[in-house]
């Protein structure tokens, strides 16, 4: 870490600041810039630098952080990159991950027939979930925990594992019982009570980036998972809020390759949430294109019906077009679409 | 609500739609626009146009609002503005609230001593979070829920009001029972569970407008909270984030003329979550200015020590020039400093 | 366009706008929506309408458009797409177009050395910029108007096509005797006496989003060269300003397919502006996914001496690898890479 | 400057980054951080250290700006601050300017009865544009060059100096003849042409910050003009993009105390700009609250009549009433309002 002193700092003011270091433990040199500006380069645990709080100190104009805050997630400590499983199957290695279903689980005829039509087009998993994530303007609220034996006989019957999203700690040991994976909403992507309580459960979670965060507040969360002992994280990216695009998420698909570099964590994208019906297929392939380890994806039997997301959602007919045509991309990314 | 028919649409299009606003009890008439495309004009309640869920109907191109979705926050619901109190202070009339405190709760010695400068200087409520509300790079949590005793009792010690933050509905019953008000965080604007938590207390909240959060979304958690039977809500602007300004929340203040134009609810401005020290002067009485009705400041007894936020709290006498300073800006915008 | 009157409107207050809409030519009907606000659907040229200049008028709440601003740039005037010849060079049909060179010219060795490995290893177009385009915190200006010979001379000697950056109206005659193509820069995407230059020249132009910019203020500035009789108008993505991404502009490739929805003219993208030389790979090959025309790339001879941009350089080495990588993508989505 | 030295980099690399500083007559000194990373503390001056480029250096990761690249605006260079003449109007001292008049001139009539009001209601300038200056939907141009006679007349007539927005160095000259200063818009704000032109003019500028502008950025532009040798320079802070906000700019208030202790330049604030009539007021006496030395507004003599902006503009008795209400805003500040 480095510590920029204030305009006009003596060498005094820098011995302040490597005393503070020497009694906590770490180490600092001095270092003197233009202006008679100084600098203190502490050495130490970045953990541990940040717990003397010196960004309030009168002596400091700013700390420059040289070490990630997120130790598990670096990749530097998986340098092959990690593999989750839901099921059978294995997210992170060769094959290329498809998790398709509705926005919401409506109702069991509903649910059941795009469960089997996603079977039969060749899904690994399905999206069941059973809340509505954050305030909206209609009254349907999700089919609520009740949903959730409906949700997993399904998930039974096709043989499909079945992500749920979550947005309550209050709710990870019922759905944990019940479905194969969580998926954390972007709204709750630094809600801490919940990470904590994924952090403490086994199952897989698939933490999606929040719609102004920063990758450096994903892989803190994530880590904030992993601390807790739970090593089945995946990362999903579907979209930030921008200016220009005042009617949808703008997909970041610059942040897969960075991601990598940063984190051996697998990769997921969700086109659908990013955009328009029109844009999902151009999105799938380019996610596959930048290395995405699989995509999420909104698909409705009668999307004219849906009671949320009508308007992002696939029709049957559709997804099976993107499947297919997704396949000449994964080739030329070196990826398979895995057997479902 | 207009329904805007695709390109090319015809008056049988707009009859198929019609009919099944019919079919829901809600009325609509037909007016073609240019290059054929035809619109359908519904009237009827705005949540049940909404749950039609038209948009995703193939023959639709998009909606457009007329009415707000949020009914209860409106100020047509009440033209003159609603008020809040906490014990004998009330927000929302024409005494100006200054809630302070530090960023967190940390020991006895430093909340008591900043409790009582912060009486002796004339603030109206304490601000006493006994949580951290996201991931962090440092090791401290928060004091926790054994916090609360002494949050309590110094709230009573020194008669003040004390506003905390809460993150999850877990601990909205046991905040209940301790301190005066509850402030949900930017992080937790939209978390359903939270505010429905609340929504069922009989607690006054502070509802903090999320980083990316638009003011129709602000106001439709703030709905969410009325809807549930909690009439005690205030919203609280304490900042946007943008790419011009990396460093810092951009504090938006022309919310404030127009959210008094859309809501009767009482409007709180946070200007040391919005930016550093320096700058909280200028952003205070520019608050007031606008027509807030009250701010929250980070204060601390000795910032170079804060273990959250040192960097934005004033020390006890710049908090005690800040108020002093204040008191012409208030007394410019017809406002008074109530008496603490 | 809807013209949307203020809450409790009456039908005389509908007609004082139809009779302005009929004095203009134009015609209008009424709609009552619910809350007795009333609406007019105007019909008429969108062009016409707005010089009406409704949206100051005391009786309007707010103007809501139906058909785009721009006529000559939408889809609909050219159902199949327009293509633009820079010499032999065809961008916009089924072949994928290579444009790459250094971020500025800086010597006749740099320029020419870089321009060889780019006809080398397959470009179709070289980019040869003389001026920088905004103010910079170095002493490097480019090399101005003197290097415009120079430019031309290894376009001819390469027989590639060179594309040079604008950004002011008087340069665009002197370059257009020497170079191919102009492009306009991001910061320029909104310069009208540029664009009425760029629209009176028969040059083709590359126009450039801007960081902040939404498609239809793009679309609108790519109308205004088109209304100035220039058709040879092709469009660049190369990235938004956002707050999560502080240190690199967030490539929106969602904008392609719903450009090409809108919009006949050929669409770029720029994945070497929009990141830092690791993520160009994958950007490149995600751009070929969503059905780019063609890319724009920075390579230089030797990034670590360039002047202007040397982080997101890539050498001759990656360059030759990059195009052959992307080969597979191209296929995947029925484009070949033509002959340089 | 500090140059952040790749992961895993020996004392040898930055051996060769030390040299590199030698060679060009800089200094370095080296300082080990963690991991085995190293950094190496440049000192000289910013502007030669930037001109090495080491930003491209295979073995530099990043660079860490400690001095502002630009130095004339800086405030240490004029601590005092600056103040900046329109005719008798000085800007930048204990006076609050205020700056008012049409978005657009448009006919004598409108632009003579409109300074006449502006006059009378005690403005300090006029605001007299005679381009638009970005594409628009509408057809109006602005009066164009031929309107300059008679925006001089006026200004003579009533004594006023007048502000015209500019946004071409081709205009610079002939606008430079006839009004008081000019207004570069922030479209325009990195406009480099434009920049060196009104560096070269003796004419006051007013600078106003881009959408999507950082500080920095604007202070780098501001430099641009002072090192071309105009000292008469002003700073003008008008909104900036949000997601939040897509209706209207975000004005940024806190960038006044930020700017303030960056530079000495006189500070505005466009509240017009920033949103509709109805925040002008609150937005007007805040920008007071926060030190503003003035604030430019758009008033018209018939809001509803007008060409650009009709829905942002004051009427004269809006704008009297918005004068009177500033005063005692202005007292709370420390300020006067000059005599026109």
């Amino acid at each position: 870490m480095i510590i920029v002193l204030n305009m006009g700092s003596s060498r005094q003011d820098a011995d302040v600041i490597l005393r503070r270091l020497n009694d906590a433990g770490a180490e600092g040199s001095y270092a003197a810039a233009r202006d008679g500006r100084g600098l203190v380069v502490a050495r130490g645990e970045e953990r541990a630098l940040r717990d003397l709080h010196l960004e309030g100190h009168p002596l400091v104009e700013r700390l420059v952080a040289l070490s990630p805050a997120y130790r598990q997630a670096q990749r530097r400590s998986q340098p092959l990159g990690s593999k989750v499983s839901l099921g059978r199957l294995e997210i992170g290695g060769s094959l290329f991950a498809v998790i398709a279903g509705p926005p919401c689980v409506e109702t069991r005829r509903q649910f059941l027939s795009t469960a089997m039509v996603m079977k039969e087009c060749g899904a690994h998993a399905l999206r069941g979930s059973i809340f509505r994530s954050g305030p909206h303007a209609d009254s349907f609220e999700g089919v609520g925990i009740k949903g959730l034996d409906l949700v997993h006989e399904i998930s039974r019957q096709t043989a499909l594992p079945v992500v749920c999203e979550v947005s309550s700690e209050a709710d990870v040991r019922a759905l944990g019982s019940r479905v194969t994976c969580l998926q954390v909403t972007p709204q709750n992507m630094s809600n801490l009570r919940l990470l904590d309580a994924l952090g403490s459960s086994r199952l897989p979670v698939i933490l999606t980036r929040g719609a102004a965060a920063g990758l450096d507040d994903l892989l803190l969360s994530a880590e904030r998972i992993l601390a807790g002992g739970n090593r089945q994280v995946m990362l999903c990216e579907q979209g930030l809020a921008t200016a220009a695009n005042p009617a949808r998420p703008t997909l970041d698909l610059a942040a897969l390759p960075e991601l990598r570099r940063r984190t051996h964590l697998p990769l997921l994208v969700d086109p659908s949430r990013a955009g328009a019906r029109e844009g999902v297929f151009d999105l799938a392939a380019a996610a596959a294109a930048c290395g995405a380890d699989g995509i999420l994806l909104d698909v409705h039997i009668n999307p004219q019906d849906a009671l949320v997301g009508g308007d992002r959602c696939l029709n049957p007919a559709e997804f099976k077009r993107l499947v297919t045509e997704l396949k000449p991309f994964l080739r030329a990314a070196g990826r398979e679409l895995g057997r479902a």
